[in-house]
């Protein structure tokens, strides 16, 4: 994971994927950071302090990386690719703000999460602003078809959080709703960032849709390697977050899988747990079946394959150390779960 | 206010200011209400179902009113005016269901808030799809300086909603704070869907910037009145929403003028009820002091300060029907109240 301090090494050994990519455009993410910074900016003091509580909680940056990294991929530079980037991060910091809230969420990032302090008003408000901004830097990208791009991105993150309200506690959920709720929720925004970062570039054509295409399928790969550490990933070690899907009765892959596999008492079992009837010894259970059905190694060998994707896509663009960067960031992904 | 059938009639006798718009601008607001269903659209069902119980409640539709009377009264014409006024329209609804959640209002135009029957995550959610889409409309209108204005509009309104809420339960509230809270919640857009109608009819400078002045000015006459029928208007007749901002614990110039108009007894009335300890007696016994100190007549005075203000600015644009409507709108906004 990106720590405070990775933008300002070079490489160094045993350095993660991101850390490798924050140290190849460590001058664009500086920039980056500073008109994030500028541009929550306001007189009205909850809003800065709001904003900056989760966005300098040390979240890893993944998607301005890749927006920066695909510009430079295909030879962008300048402040363009810099605003997009901000702009990306604005909209997922405006998505987690109201996730929070939709979710009743008491941490974030390791840290109480904005509605836990502030409460859900400020949280809701907040986003909004944010949201608001992230179209500020949009316009001053000044680029049409990359407002168009993100403004989709942005009502179809909504419309796959709104799925997911409406299927959670549905034990029921089949794996073709499950893939689309992530396609939208989580890798409409990777897709767009990769294919903003292109348009900056001033490739709107084939690039763009190779790189498009990079970002939906790293996403996929993403959220799916997320779900699978929600139950502790392929290790045994429990993440401190884990268990936060099944006690919200968010159906996920490995829920899906192991409930297929399971027999009629283990469907049951689901379908009270997931239909929010839990007791504590039900996660534990829950973990030791998605385990006996390999359900997390299906996840996260379903993520790989995302992964591979990704690369693949990456083949259409020129070959650069930008590019490099790009398909590590792919294989990182996937390493988390393991 | 508008009714199902206004917009059949041709300035039917004692039609008022906003039905005799509606005649005026007829082909245009039906335009913009199959813009604003076809783009409310979406295959997850509760984003068009909850966007309709909102926007199908019957709205008086100011705020896209103005942007197409504002374009028509300059010679503009055609797709791009109906476009804004959708967005326009779409900023205000995403705003008032997250402004139901902030508040915790159990309804709205009438009836149940979309919150109380979809629960607060929809609504937030629902509201960011609106707000996205929202976008996507000033995209299709394909001119970058009206979604600079319309986006820094939109963090205006969020920047005046937290103010607001941080300013709620301070009985100290000074006029200046409150003032400075209602040109951000409810003027800027006002002022933004007037100005971006003046470009879109291709008049971008002195025009759209007297356009503004108009929309800032009749809109803080308009949240004026709203506040002065908070607690009953001029009359002594009471709307039946009124007491909310009192409950709310929102201080507004009736109270602001009332409290300083009052002695040390009065003082600490406001302060304990203000602060949220309230009593079933309080609100008559808030509006009586209202009266009695003569704030409401002053509220009122003061919002047809600004509705002169806002006639005034229309001198600068050239005199024709659609001028005169929007002359007679700022007149109409101070009526509501008497």
């Amino acid at each position: 994971m990106a720590n405070a301090t990775a933008n300002k090494e070079k490489s160094a050994p045993g350095a993660n994927a991101v850390d490798r990519m924050m140290s190849l455009v460590d001058e664009d993410i500086r920039a980056v950071d500073a008109l994030i910074h500028q541009h929550m900016a306001s007189p009205v003091g909850v809003i800065p302090n709001l904003a900056a509580h989760l966005i300098d909680a040390g979240g890893k940056r993944i998607r301005p990386l890749i927006t920066l990294a695909s510009a430079r991929a295909l030879g962008g530079g300048g402040d363009a690719p810099r605003k997009l980037a901000a702009a990306v991060e604005f909209i997922h910091s405006a998505t987690l703000l109201h996730d929070d809230v939709v979710d009743e969420s008491e941490m974030r990032r390791g840290k109480k999460s904005a509605r836990n302090i502030w409460g859900n008003a400020s949280s809701v408000l907040v986003g909004d602003f944010l949201f608001a901004r992230s179209f500020n830097l949009m316009v001053e990208a000044g680029d049409m078809q990359v407002l168009d791009i993100l403004a989709r991105a942005a009502s179809v993150i909504a419309e796959g959080e709104v799925m997911q309200l409406a299927a959670a506690n549905d034990a029921d959920t089949t794996l073709a709703r499950y893939m689309q709720i992530i396609e939208a929720k989580t890798a409409a925004l990777f897709a767009a960032a990769a294919r903003v970062g292109a348009c900056a570039a001033g490739k709107p054509g084939v690039e763009a849709r190779a790189m498009e295409h990079y970002g939906r399928e790293l996403g996929l790969a993403f959220q799916l390697v997320d779900d699978a550490l929600d139950y502790g990933g392929q290790s045994a070690k429990m993440g401190k977050n884990a268990g936060d899907d099944f006690r919200e009765g968010k159906v996920t892959l490995p829920v899906v899988l192991a409930r297929e596999a399971g027999d009629e008492a283990e469907r049951a079992f689901w379908r009270r747990a997931m239909g929010g009837h839990q007791t504590e010894d039900d996660f534990p259970r829950a973990v030791a079946l998605v385990r006996r059905h390999d359900a997390l190694a299906q996840t996260v060998e379903a993520a790989r394959g995302h992964a591979k994707a990704a690369r693949e896509a990456l083949n259409a663009i020129p070959h650069n150390a930008y590019r490099d960067a790009l398909a590590d960031l792919a294989d990182f992904v996937v390493e988390r779960a393991s």
